[in-house]
């Protein structure tokens, strides 16, 4: 994993420098636009970079020469690392704008234990005694931070794109890269449309209907997306492609799946997040409509009743967390988990990629399913 | 203005083009993405389309032929003109961006008279009998709207981008987008925090500051960023570029300017709005710091304590207007935007421009100067 935590390295490093050379023009207009740079940067450091790995791997995965940073760096960078490590940072801070209009909208109060974008700006306000409703100016502040973001993103993935020496890669990229915006905007409005609306959809649907979510928010974003932008960069034949999106959707559908059943069962003390989270912010998941499936009608009344009720007790928590065991939901999840993570390695296992890459996939579908945060 | 009118036809089939392109795409991931389409559709439907038009003018005015529409078609068109049709619509959906996420803001219900994007998601979801808070929903809905329309833009104004036969203009063009993007996001914050902020700043510092919100959210936005933009994509000289600064930005200060006064005395008749609007919202325009500089300290504790009040009475109203008329405001605005129009149309006069560009500036000047709504 030398080459990731390397790859994560310089992500950072990027990000740290497009922001520093976005501060002096920001400064240029007003001293009062610091927070845009202060708070940019906060939720720009660290994170799991899943993105931007899925990125550089599917970059690494149609280079024939073998890994990038084995060799000495004066003899060994391929002319587009810098290309790819640009347009990988670039995802990252469309994430990080993501992340901030997702609070606003979920009205949380932190991201990754920190004030979240709106909190921040809200606390301004309240600090500096200015006129008005503190919540709206926080909610309104962050709103156009997180645009300010998106055009961010967009400004460095097309730097990226600029220093790819092929024209025919960038326009690929750069279509994978439009695709990716709008596939997970609209899987965002499915999500809250679905949240709002699965009471007056058929019955029979709800399943499908959470799923689209998954495939939509998720996984394309999270791991397809990303493999198939990097793919593109480095000038990938349409099979090479076609293998590395046959492992992302599945490999996205069960981090998505797996995280699912860490919102209701997961440790708090790993996920940094209270016990049955989900269950009170009421998210119609895959799980959850699994379970219900298989609950008596009876069971399936109570159980609406109480999911997404913001007040629930540890001991109705438990009760609906028991309701979801019993319902044999689990083990539904755990075998769809299964069987992704296979469909995934067995694409991989004889895809016409490099051999580290693929073997390198293969680890990350690891990590991903198994992880417990 | 026959040019004019036929580029207005142009974008707008360009524009109901693009949206075309993109129906099947988000139907096909699901149904209930109509809205997106159809509301789009909405929102991009009429408009003055200045920023178009000047992004148009920018690319004439350093064309060294004569007009494109006066030829006939077939052996007329410049090789750019898709190119500019495509990213002066890129332009206008853009703004489209910004007034879906300005509504959310400003939590305004009409948007043309029609209501705004988030009261029609609050609308299905009233209708649907959706679970959860209709208009938590209707701005959640609203601000991915929004972001969707900031990446379809940037999708366009990139499509626009390639099919231009110089990469340099191409990068010019893009490197102007990008600064337009940042400083009208930040503009936008600048004016928000004036209107929290303006109580606890230097009473001497608030006409620059009002000054400073006109530049950045109005002044480039609407008018110098769009000549720039069309400028750099027609393959200007530094010292072409440079001229089409010197006029646009007066121009965009006298346009704002004009808006503010027609904020406070348009005719309800004309402008569409009620009849002292910005008084009722409190908006800290470079007007009201002119007035309030121009008052004894013991009126501009009532006028202070009156302004932003939404309920205030027409017979307050009319006060408001009065005390501003009695200040002299009303005079040194007036003599503001004279001396930018003059200031432009100097600059214009003598500039390495086309000349019908330059005849059509001057009276684009006066059209933006004079208008009553």
């Amino acid at each position: 994993m030398a080459e990731s935590t390397r790859l994560v390295d310089l992500v950072q490093t990027r990000i740290d420098e497009f922001l520093a050379e976005q501060t002096p023009q920001l400064a240029s207009i007003a001293p009062e636009l610091d927070p845009f740079i202060t708070f940019s940067r906060g939720f720009l450091a660290g994170g799991k970079r899943f993105r931007a790995l899925f990125c550089y791997w599917g970059w690494q995965a149609v280079a024939s020469e073998g890994s990038v940073f084995d060799l000495a760096p004066e003899n060994s960078a391929r002319a587009d690392l810098p290309a790819v490590v640009t347009a990988a940072s670039a995802l990252e801070v469309f994430h990080a704008a993501a992340l901030v209009h997702d609070d606003i909208m979920d009205n949380s109060d932190t991201r990754r234990g920190s004030p979240s974008a709106h909190k921040r700006f809200e606390s301004m306000h309240i600090d500096g005694l200015w006129l008005g409703n503190s919540s709206v100016f926080g909610k309104s502040a962050a709103l156009l931070l997180g645009d300010l973001l998106l055009s961010w993103s967009d400004e460095l993935f097309d730097t990226g794109l600029r220093q790819l020496p092929s024209a025919d890669a960038a326009r690929a990229a750069r279509t994978e890269y439009n695709l990716m915006r709008t596939e997970v905007t609209v899987g965002q409005y499915l999500d809250i449309l679905e949240e709002s609306s699965w009471a007056t959809a058929e019955e029979a649907e709800l399943l499908s209907r959470a799923h689209r979510v998954i495939v939509y928010k998720s996984a394309k974003y999270s791991v397809e997306a990303p493999l198939s932008i990097g793919a593109a960069l480095g000038g990938a034949s349409l099979q090479q492609r076609a293998a590395l999106r046959e492992y992302g959707l599945p490999i996205g559908i069960a981090y998505q799946l797996r995280d699912d059943m860490l919102g209701v069962f997961g440790d708090p003390q790993i996920t940094g997040k209270p016990a049955g989270d989900d269950l009170r912010e009421g998210k119609r998941t895959v799980l959850i409509a699994l379970a219900r499936a298989g609950m008596s009608s009876s069971s399936r009344r109570i159980f609406d009743e109480l999911l997404g009720d913001r007040d629930l007790e540890e001991t109705q928590v438990s009760m609906l967390q028991q309701t979801i065991r019993d319902s044999g939901a689990i083990e539904r999840v755990e075998s769809i988990i299964d069987r992704n993570v296979g469909q995934a390695i067995d694409t991989i296992r004889d895809a016409p990629l490099s051999a580290s890459a693929r073997e390198q996939l293969i680890q990350l579908a690891d990590t991903v399913i198994k992880r417990a945060s």
